[in-house]
């Protein structure tokens, strides 16, 4: 069958789809919610029979220490590459439950959406995956590539099992690329994919001064008070431009090429947009970048929490004994956390003062992600959105950390094409959270195109 | 009577005097306490007697809002000048009682020391000033000075009644000096004189960025971040040889001359001292100035507190809406917290980005004080310790804040000489508290000498 046929088949189906989306909703797997690990697994199991119902192969439920992970497969040809299709079929908790204006777990269509905890979050896109992913096996018996699936149920309690999954099964997983479609769209007409991630590197720092709280009378001026040299190295971490003045810090740092400024130039993410999303009075970041460019392709430090001495109404006049602050580093391709650990160790060694004692203790942090936008799964994707929304999809980074991306890179050695169909106006993680339905049956075409555009790359190649 | 005589009375009344300081010990006036508010009366009562028996006049007891004072005088000439003696009734709490080798309101002498609540701080004190009184009294029917007696009962709790009485009572409590006795020796051997305080200016300083707590990998490079500028704030407000860079600070600070960096050298405690009081790794105080001088005569800056975000266990990325910090500077004559509370403002003004918003909270502070060491009490009581230690007394500065000594200077316009013979390890405030019974006994000398010497002073005038 050729791509009509195959966009036709999805077209006749759509109601079909639907309902199934609207079965799997109606399974209430919140996964922080220890009193419902019985439709979690429900969950599981309908997802697993799904997966059979579409004749794949290996359909298997892995338990973890939490929340089981279903596995499937379908292997043409092992020389072949493989896409590997990541899911997760957790959702939030649906509270405030009184803001709801519908069931969270009926889902009900109001105009051209369908409202429903899970419906955009992600159980909208993994039926339209495994939509697209019905409408080709019924129309091809032979792929010129492989078809993976790994579907968790711990996304929303952020993953605790899949390290350790992903390090069990390398080989059962091994793919060529992942298609994760657990990113969004900047808006109804503007598609998007996300080829780069920042990683973080976290830190507590506790200076310490006196053996315990002075008077800052009987004590004031002969000893250096510790809040005051905490907020001195503080200080001493960013320059007058807002560089980060860490020794070596930018070493690592892949330069923006002129193409990715213009692709990122194309983001809708204005000056005006922060302001009102963060009601801060003026912005700033680090001269010589726009904002996007600041917020999703330039490293940055932030301090996160600081506490020291009296806090408390009133007036106290202690010399604190210490003086702590939690920090971290957002990271950019190449960085890497562990050497920014020592990075920040030199920059204290060599600025604080010997009056006080200071120590470091590195939280887990994150290797930030780079997934080649010209790698042939992308391109099919990017080629895919244009057939379908006539336009190019925007090529942007995200400037918050997505775990299972960069983990996917670590341990599998595999790039992530990271994209999806929710809208920013879908209410994820919020109360009437929905599912934009014309977006979404656009999405499911999407998808099928993705997989002929991927199947012809791969035939010629 | 000559002096010698009334040495000799002084002494030969010495067990007296310590029965009667037994007495008043046994009052058990913790004015901390709203159970013993009746010890509080009965302490006021026994003092009031004690004032009557001496032949004094218009003893009263007037009532405040929480512990009463009481007032006594002796006017022989009102054209003549005036010592007004004050002291504090009132004691610290006894407790941990467990940590008392005796029991703490029934005064026992151990070896030479008087151990009791109360003893050395400062009802030893009251009662060696008014021994030398009724000595004094005994001794000559007219003096060329005229006396006036103030005792309060909530020193130990912060004298939240003392300033509306000074207030009230200016005409009453006119005097050309105030004798204090509420100060101490720098060790047996060695008297002082405290002639200089430092005051305090106290604030709240919030910065403020985003309306609510932000992500700050969704955010951060576009955002100030407040903790980071509240620590660029305060890092600003010193430079590189800890001087306080607010605009205009030590515009009012008197210079120290040649004869007090002497004095002041002359104080027994040295970076050592400071090191293993305090615990620091290293001391660290402005440039071009000793330990002590750093410590008691030069202005400081302390950050008593910081608040900000994320203070948990664990790593949470926000950027934090705001950030606190509470401060405050030390001040020494003759500058004046409101000015300084301007600077700070200004200091803000020009310093804090157009990306936050602050604002300062400023908290009740002090003015600093200055009591001319070169005044004819000071003067007397300077020649009184030679007679009587065979060494002059060390003059000092004090780094923290003795509110009544500046009150009195504020409301009063009177100078304080400001001395007493309690010793560093006497306890104040902590569990067996003591009185050196020798160096009592030679206050007690001291007083008379300095009653004497103060006379011959006046009547020379």
């Amino acid at each position: 069958m050729n791509i009509q046929q195959l966009l036709t088949f999805a077209q006749q189906n759509f109601d079909r789809f639907l309902e199934e989306l609207n079965a799997f909703i109606a399974i209430e797997s919140v996964s922080s919610d220890p009193e419902r690990s019985h439709d979690i697994r429900k969950a599981a199991d309908w997802l697993s029979n799904k997966l059979n119902s579409l004749g794949l192969d290996h359909v298997a439920i892995f338990d973890t220490p939490l929340h089981p992970i279903v596995f499937a497969e379908k292997i043409f040809d092992k020389s072949a590459p493989t896409i590997l299709i990541y899911g997760h079929y957790d959702v939030q908790p649906e509270s405030p439950v009184e803001l709801w204006n519908t069931p969270p777990f009926d889902a009900t269509v109001v105009g051209t959406r369908l409202v429903a905890r899970g419906s955009t979050d992600m159980k909208g896109q993994i039926i339209a995956g495994l939509a697209a992913v019905e409408a080709l096996l019924f129309g091809k018996e032979e792929l010129p590539f492989n078809l993976k699936f790994i579907y968790e149920g711990e996304e929303e309690i952020g993953s605790p099992s899949i390290r350790d999954f992903l390090e069990e099964h390398k080989e059962l997983l091994a793919a060529d690329t992942v298609l994760n479609l657990d990113a969004g769209m900047i808006n109804a007409d503007t598609p998007s994919i996300t080829y780069a991630l920042r990683g973080l590197a976290y830190f507590e720092l506790l200076v310490k001064g006196p053996a315990q709280d002075l008077h800052s009378g009987v004590f004031g001026g002969v000893v250096d008070n510790p809040a005051i040299v905490l907020s001195q190295l503080i200080a001493g971490m960013k320059d007058d431009q807002r560089r980060i003045t860490l020794p070596g810090f930018y070493e690592d740092v892949r330069s923006l090429s002129d193409k990715e400024r213009e692709e990122l130039a194309r983001v809708p993410q204005t000056a005006d947009t922060y302001l009102s999303q963060t009601g801060v009075p003026h912005l700033a970041g680090e001269q010589g970048y726009t904002c996007i460019e600041q917020n999703t392709a330039r490293p940055t430090l932030d301090v996160h929490g600081l506490l020291s001495g009296f806090t408390g109404e009133g007036a106290k006049t202690v010399i604190p004994a210490w003086a702590l602050a939690k920090l971290s580093m957002r990271l950019v391709p190449d960085q890497d956390p562990v050497k920014v650990a020592d990075q920040l160790k030199q920059y204290l060694s060599e600025n604080a003062p010997p009056t006080v004692i200071w120590d470091v203790k590195t939280f887990t942090g994150g290797y930030p992600a780079f997934c080649d936008p010209d790698q042939p799964a992308s391109k099919a994707l990017q080629d895919a959105f244009e057939l379908t929304w006539g336009k190019r999809p925007v090529l942007k980074r995200e400037g918050a950390s997505i775990p299972i991306v960069t983990e996917m890179k670590e341990i599998l050695g595999v790039d992530s094409v990271l994209s999806g169909f929710a809208l920013p106006e879908d209410n994820m993680h919020a109360p009437n959270e929905t599912l934009n339905l014309e977006v979404w049956r656009k999405g499911i075409l999407t998808i099928i195109h993705f997989f002929d555009l991927y199947s012809k790359q791969m035939a010629d190649a």
